[in-house]
């Protein structure tokens, strides 16, 4: 059995009130870029791995896309995405991402958004993905910075008055399991290298189009007191991939 | 004018008794995975910037290239290089890697060893490197690893009895110049994070090819001391590119 975190009552109680969870695709800080690493997407059949409460799927919807197939573990997520879309052209289906099983060129996009740091074999997955694209199709996705899932802690190191003296890495190169806490709860993550993420896509045969590790600006960072540190060490990894013609 | 601390006599009386000024190539530990990204050089034309003691332009000649220049901009280096091989096949040219000016299709291979680092304007360079390629030539080159420049202190965190605890990363999303200290002299290095390698290649139209982020084996480690934490934190960032046919 996968992680299946978000069917534990007690945890998906704290996640539903995080600011995503309540103000979804405006409460997440890379939303804005994210959006700008999609392809035009009128006329797209589209995937989405790890679609939560199907935010994504929405606006994959309501920006033109003519079938959008949301993938989750969680029951508890996929009920609130049900809940949220009476949308017949989107269809929510209860499976780990590792299993996905699709015809060749079924979709034309794929995204995922912080869900692949849960999963163990990234390459093969994005072989998985690579297969279900129509040439020409895009894979778009955030996870964790691996700078962010090298120590389970994912925590700042502190200084004598608490005060957040620097990032700290270590054990980069150990990819595998790491057992976090958030939200107070055990979450198992998955560590890989930036090198193994790049090169799972490429192997897969994807062309990379675009990397971005975003950070707030000056002035969002003035106005968001709890993103101030931001630009300190990168928080997320989102890579765009474009399967050849 | 560009920084040439290598024509500094004090600088360059320590660098050249560092085991890669010493050793070359085998006093490299990232030299086998270097060496792994190459192309097949027999008939290539080859440039090497930043080509310091000229190891690798030696090389590169004995693999088959029939033609290398060699940039540097510190007469010292290249008057070690020029010393060390008198093969007429081998231009020392010195020059700022900057304002290399060639042909447009002049080489089927670039390359580029820990230099890169030094430059402030790396999507300036990742163009003229384009340029001067054939189409489906290489480009293969490492830098110190964005994780390493971005604090301008690059040591380890150490604990109370001076053990590292871990490597600490600040200022990460803040590019631009660092005041470090190597081989107790002062030296100035460009940190630019890692989506601004791989967008400055892409732009100029290269497609990624592999990325390797080196590490040696605990085999190694075991055997050399002072490369026991290299698994720790990623010394090194290598990137191998292709020019599109």
């Amino acid at each position: 059995m996968k992680q299946n975190k978000y069917d534990d009552a007690a945890f998906f109680a704290k996640y539903e009130k995080i600011p995503r969870s309540v103000y979804g695709l405006d409460g997440a800080a890379e939303w804005p870029v994210f959006r700008s690493l999609l392809p035009d997407l009128r006329g797209k059949r589209a995937l989405d791995l790890g679609c939560g409460y199907g935010w994504h799927c929405r606006y994959l919807r309501e920006q033109g896309a003519v079938r959008v197939v949301g993938i989750d573990l969680s029951e508890k997520m996929l009920a609130e995405a049900r809940a949220r879309s009476a949308d017949c052209s989107i269809e929510y289906r209860r499976c780990p991402m590792e299993d996905i099983a699709f015809a060749e060129g079924e979709f034309d996009l794929a995204i995922s958004s912080l869900a692949l740091h849960y999963i163990e074999d990234f390459p093969a997955l994005c072989r998985k993905v690579y297969r279900s694209l129509s040439p020409g199709g895009s894979f778009v996705f955030s996870v964790e910075h691996p700078m962010l899932t090298a120590l389970a802690a994912q925590e700042w190191h502190l200084g004598p008055a608490g005060e957040r003296l620097h990032w700290p890495v270590d054990d980069y190169q150990d990819e595998g399991r790491r057992h976090t806490r958030w939200l107070g709860e055990d979450v198992l993550k998955y560590h890989r290298t930036i090198a193994t993420y790049i090169n799972g896509l490429i192997e897969a045969g994807f062309r990379i189009s675009k990397v971005i590790e975003p950070s707030p600006s000056a002035e969002t960072r003035a106005q968001h007191p709890d993103l101030k540190d931001e630009h300190r060490r990168p928080a997320f990894l989102l890579i765009a991939n474009s399967k050849p013609e």
